[in-house]
């Protein structure tokens, strides 16, 4: 086993708030037309990140590929933003102690501070970019590759033997472009929208040009998608964090929902769900009602010291999913020194790992001691298998709880009017916003 | 005026949700209350981070010790974790572009595999080390020190050269080893605690280490602290800030608190503001209610990409903060090419630093649009100035909240029971929690 979902702490007892027995059982009823229903869906091939055999040939181009031009690359520069960028960020953290190859950097913002310093520094005759947008429409990364685009003409004699896009496998701006430049270009399955496309070469073509395993990431995946095929809840690790997450909303007012990864790897995974989960289950529901719960993504242990305080005592409307990825290769034991403070003897020939551990365990059960409810993800490893069965676990999830939710978790109207607005505004050249006068200090 | 606060889209018109004028004068007169309660208390010395002036020799000894430090370190490394780390890693990546020293390394977690892979890196006879604890007793700094401590003994002759501590002005066990050792140790006030202390040595030694301008930090610091000294609410942006979301989450239940700055250098802000809002006011009130509202760090525009549908469309429990530097030297046009695709044509000409200022301006309108409530702080320049000022402000917004709150903002009893746990877990040598093995999966 991979991955162990432990959430006795989402139970009551110990939690109060928690789920009695009998809700369990009502729950794990619930689940049955929960999972039938998104069964039937993806019968329907409406879940393409499900459908990992299909982009198996797909994804064997992206292996090929990147195998043929790693060498001739010093640092690889992705272009993107939101979930043509935070996938990318998630692998880079993960897998990067394992990489062989040309350093990642995602630019996923339109600031020209960064983009200006990265250019400044990079080698561009030793750089590769990869410009990523499924729709080749997205305002921002079409504005961050016209002006890269324009520091390649300048600076090498073939820009498009740098380039490669990752678009939708027919229509769009990009895919234009790799027609008529020749410029090579991989596919994001027409139903695999951004927030789901880690395992598409959204995510696999930046982490296989990065050196990292994308095969093991992928079988991880696999096995993770068997493990959630079945409609017994108290087997399937996506139903049970989907609907133990829906009930603490529903009925106990947590609708905050904290993903508290333990360490530095798994930290980007952070913002990877909360764009998943806020994205797809933050709007208007079959009753027109406005719903959703509000992700929250902290790192420990460092937000013991910054987030735990509130988490301990401020209201009592969130869960803790904690992360815990297994020992690495690389712990450190603290030495054995005479003269290490009294207040820290008792680590002494512990490594850090160990104290990392501890500390996550020591937070679950404070949190429960406060009656405060928590559950854990503790995976074998921090590896590529085990990162891709995460992954694919809080995907599935997440269907699950648009299902429950009454949302359709695949789309993301409420985003539209901020891009026209911002659309319109630069193209009438109309001048900032004026504030009233009045509220304004 | 280096900073200004938009608050109009907090006010109803237009915002249904938002502030009426009567409710303005209301807060306008409890204002006067509250700001005399944080001046008493800021009279008898509770609030050292305001006392500027009685800091400014220990910033002098400071730059002093950076200035003949500088030149023998390609790089730094802070060892320190939540308020003595947050406050380095927003100064470091706001005023990055600006340093002409040695690289800032944060480590702020005990993760191994980071701190493994940059010992790896170091040449560590070109490092210095800063160790950051106000008690000298914080276990994950301590372990990290004794790890870090024992690799500069295995590679120079003189590890006490390559170190300087951060802490107590008295006692704890990093003053007595300055004091056995010889090793040069900075001051924290006794009246400033980890999240109120980035304008101490805290922030100030590794900025200055790194050669950014901290003087002008200080300045802008002390400017907004004037301009924060009014009873007036009207004239006072410590004040609106802090009154206006304590409204929105007492009268409209938005006690989710967003700080969005746009673009990446002020992105770090986030995490230091949601460690200062959530850690002094996340906690039990006067009355024995938990109370507190939840910050949530997000970053525009990328996160109008995986948040803002949640913010449109979600439930209406939240404000939004935005945060937008004044435009950098640093901007860049978007080059005048033939073949750019119709959808971006309107950005010809344009710069990424327009882009991003018509994007804020744009998601600003549309949570309008949506009867959604925010904000907006302006500032002039994303320099050391400016940057001080927006630091001041939130702090001082937090005293502010902290009275109206009736909460204690300086401590935080709640994360002591976590400590302890761990602790007893890795002297007793007690095996990792046992799940109950019907609630695991």
């Amino acid at each position: 086993m991979t991955l162990r979902l432990d959430f006795s702490r989402m139970m009551a007892p110990p939690i109060p708030s928690g789920a009695t027995e009998a809700e369990w059982s009502e729950l794990a009823a619930r689940f049955r037309d929960v999972h039938a229903a998104v069964s039937r869906d993806a019968g329907r091939g409406r879940f393409g990140f499900l459908e990992l055999e299909a982009q198996a040939a797909e994804h064997a181009r992206v292996v090929a590929f990147a195998d043929s031009t790693r060498s001739r690359s010093d640092d690889v520069v992705v272009l993107g933003i939101g979930g043509s960028a935070l996938g990318a960020v998630a692998l880079r953290t993960a897998l990067g102690g394992a990489a062989r190859g040309p350093r990642l950097h995602v630019l996923d913002n339109v600031d020209p501070a960064p983009i200006a310093a990265l250019l400044a520094r990079l080698d561009l005759s030793r750089t590769f970019v990869c410009v990523i947008s499924k729709s080749g429409t997205t305002v921002e990364t079409l504005a961050q590759y016209a002006v890269v685009r324009a520091a390649l003409e300048r600076a090498v004699p073939s820009p498009e033997r740098h380039i490669a896009f990752v678009t939708d496998p027919v229509v769009g701006p990009l895919r234009e472009a790799a027609r008529r430049e020749g410029i090579p270009a991989f596919e994001i399955p027409a139903n695999v929208g951004g927030r789901f496309s880690v395992l598409t070469p959204v995510g696999t073509l930046p982490a296989a040009l990065a050196g990292y395993d994308t095969s093991a990431l992928l079988a991880g995946a696999k096995a993770m998608r068997e493990r959630c095929a079945t409609a017994e809840l108290a087997k399937n690790p996506a139903g049970v964090f989907a609907l133990l997450q829906w009930r603490a909303h529903q009925r106990a007012g947590q609708g905050i929902h904290v993903l508290m990864p333990y360490g530095e790897l798994l930290r980007d995974v952070g913002p990877w769900f909360a764009q998943l989960w806020a994205e797809s289950l933050g709007k208007v529901d079959e009753d027109g009602l406005n719903v959703g719960p509000t992700p929250l993504a902290a790192r420990g242990a460092a937000d013991q010291h910054s987030q735990l305080q509130l988490l301990m005592e401020g209201p009592a409307d969130k869960t803790v999913t904690f992360v815990l990825p297994g020992r690495g290769p690389d712990d450190l034991r603290v030495p054995d020194q005479p003269d290490l403070p009294p207040a820290v003897a008792h680590l002494r020939g512990r490594t850090l790992g160990e104290l990392l551990a501890a500390e996550c365990h020591a937070t679950a059960d404070a949190l429960a001691s406060a009656g405060r409810p928590s559950m854990s993800l503790a995976l074998d490893a921090a590896d590529a298998h085990d990162l891709g069965a995460l992954l694919l676990l809080l995907m599935k999830a997440t269907l699950n709880a648009g299902v429950i939710y009454r949302v359709n978790p695949l789309d993301q109207p409420g985003v539209e009017l901020g891009k026209r607005l911002a659309r319109e505004a630069l193209a009438t050249g109309r001048p900032d916003a004026v504030a009233d006068p009045r509220w304004s200090v």
